[in-house]
C-alpha cells in the first residue's frame, strides 16, 4: 500500500526517460518532492515550454525553436560544406569539438525498412534539394558506423552521385586516447583498411 | 554553438535531478524531444500537479496528497504499533516486503545539528504527543544504521522513555543472501554483537 496515487503516477511518468528503472524514478521523485520543489518546479516549466515550442529547422531539420537554427542563421559558418548527421546529438558533439565551422543537415534517423524508416522520413528529398540550391561544394557525411549507418551512407553517396558535389565521409579508426588492445575488431580494420601513409621528408 | 536556448534550459533542468550529469540530461531532454513527446508532456504534468498537490500527512508527515495518507487513515492497520523511518522512501521499501502491518512516522532526515537540523525540524514533539494521545503501543525505530541515524534513534529513545511505551530498533545484521566474506566490519560487528541462542529441543 502506497501513501500517494499522485506520486505513483510521478514515478511511472519518469520512467519514459531513457535508462530510468523503477528505482530510480522512485528516488527522483522523492528527491524533488522532499528536497527541490524548486527545482522540479523548473523542470516541469522547461519541459513544457521546450515540447510546446520546439520544432525542427526548416533548413537542416535538427530541433529548434526558431524557423532557422542559429547555426543555419549564422553567418560566420561556411554554407558551402554541410555535413549530414543521424540526430541532433551528434550536432552538439560536433559543435563541441570545436572543429568544423560548415553547415548540417539532420537526417532524425537512418534507413531502416523493417521500422518503416526510408528515404521520405529521413528527408533525402529535401537534402538534394538544398544541396543543388544553396550551392554547396561538399557534403561530409557522418553517419553512424553501424550497419544501418553504413548503409544510409552508401545510399546517400548514390543519390548525391548525379549533382556533382563531393562527398566524402568522416574517417574511421582507433580513437585518440583509445589502446588498441581494447579497441574492437571492426575498427582495427577499418584503421588498417583506411591508413595513410606517412610522408617523409627527403634528404 | 548549440541550436536552441531552450534545449539548453531543459538539460539544465534536468540536472536538478539526482545522478543526472550533463550528458544524461542532454540525452534525456532529446530523446523526449525527438521520440517521446507524449511521454514528456505527461511527465510534465504529473511533476506540476504533484508539486502543486502533495504535502505532508498531518498524522505521520510521509509525502501525501492527501490530508491524512492512506496508511494513516486505513482501517486494516495496527494503529498501536509506530514505525519511525527518516524518510517516504523507507516506507516504500517496507511497504514493498509486506512485513509490516503498523502505521508509520516519518521523521524527514536526521539529527544534523551541523546543517541546522535539531529535534524540532525532524517533529520529534509531534511524535510524543502522537504517542501519548494515540494509544501507541510500541515504537520501532528504523533509521538507517549510520552515525547520524544511530544518534538519532538514540535520542528518540531516551524521548520516549517517560512515556512508557516499548521502545524497540530493528535488527542490524548479515543481509539474507548475502555472503559474509563481502560484509563490511561495522555489520559483521553488529551481527555479533546481536546474536541469538538457537533453541534446541530438549530430548
Amino acid at each position: 500500500m502506497n501513501s500517494s496515487p499522485l506520486i505513483e503516477q510521478l514515478i511511472e511518468a519518469f520512467r519514459c526517460l531513457p535508462g530510468v528503472g523503477p528505482k530510480s524514478a522512485q528516488r527522483m521523485s522523492l528527491h524533488l518532492l522532499e528536497r527541490n520543489r524548486e527545482g522540479g518546479k523548473k523542470l516541469s516549466e522547461a519541459l513544457e515550454e521546450a515540447l510546446e515550442k520546439v520544432g525542427n529547422c526548416r533548413s537542416c531539420r535538427t530541433l529548434t525553436e526558431e524557423e532557422l537554427c542559429r547555426i543555419c542563421a549564422s553567418g560566420s559558418r561556411n554554407h558551402k560544406l554541410c555535413c549530414v548527421v543521424e540526430s541532433p546529438a551528434d550536432i552538439f558533439a560536433i559543435e563541441q569539438s570545436a572543429s568544423y565551422q560548415g553547415i548540417y543537415f539532420v537526417l532524425m534517423g537512418h534507413l531502416s525498412p523493417i521500422d518503416g524508416i526510408g528515404p521520405e522520413q529521413l528527408g533525402i528529398e529535401q537534402l538534394l534539394e538544398k544541396v543543388s540550391k544553396e550551392g554547396i561544394e561538399e557534403v561530409i557525411i557522418a553517419c553512424n558506423p553501424t550497419v544501418e549507418g553504413d548503409a544510409t551512407a552508401y545510399y546517400l553517396a548514390e543519390q548525391l552521385r548525379p549533382s556533382g558535389v563531393v562527398v566524402s565521409r568522416i574517417a574511421h579508426g582507433v580513437p585518440i586516447g583509445g589502446e588498441l588492445e581494447y579497441v574492437d575488431g571492426g575498427t582495427l580494420s577499418h584503421a588498417f583498411s583506411g591508413r595513410k601513409v606517412i610522408e617523409q621528408n627527403q634528404g
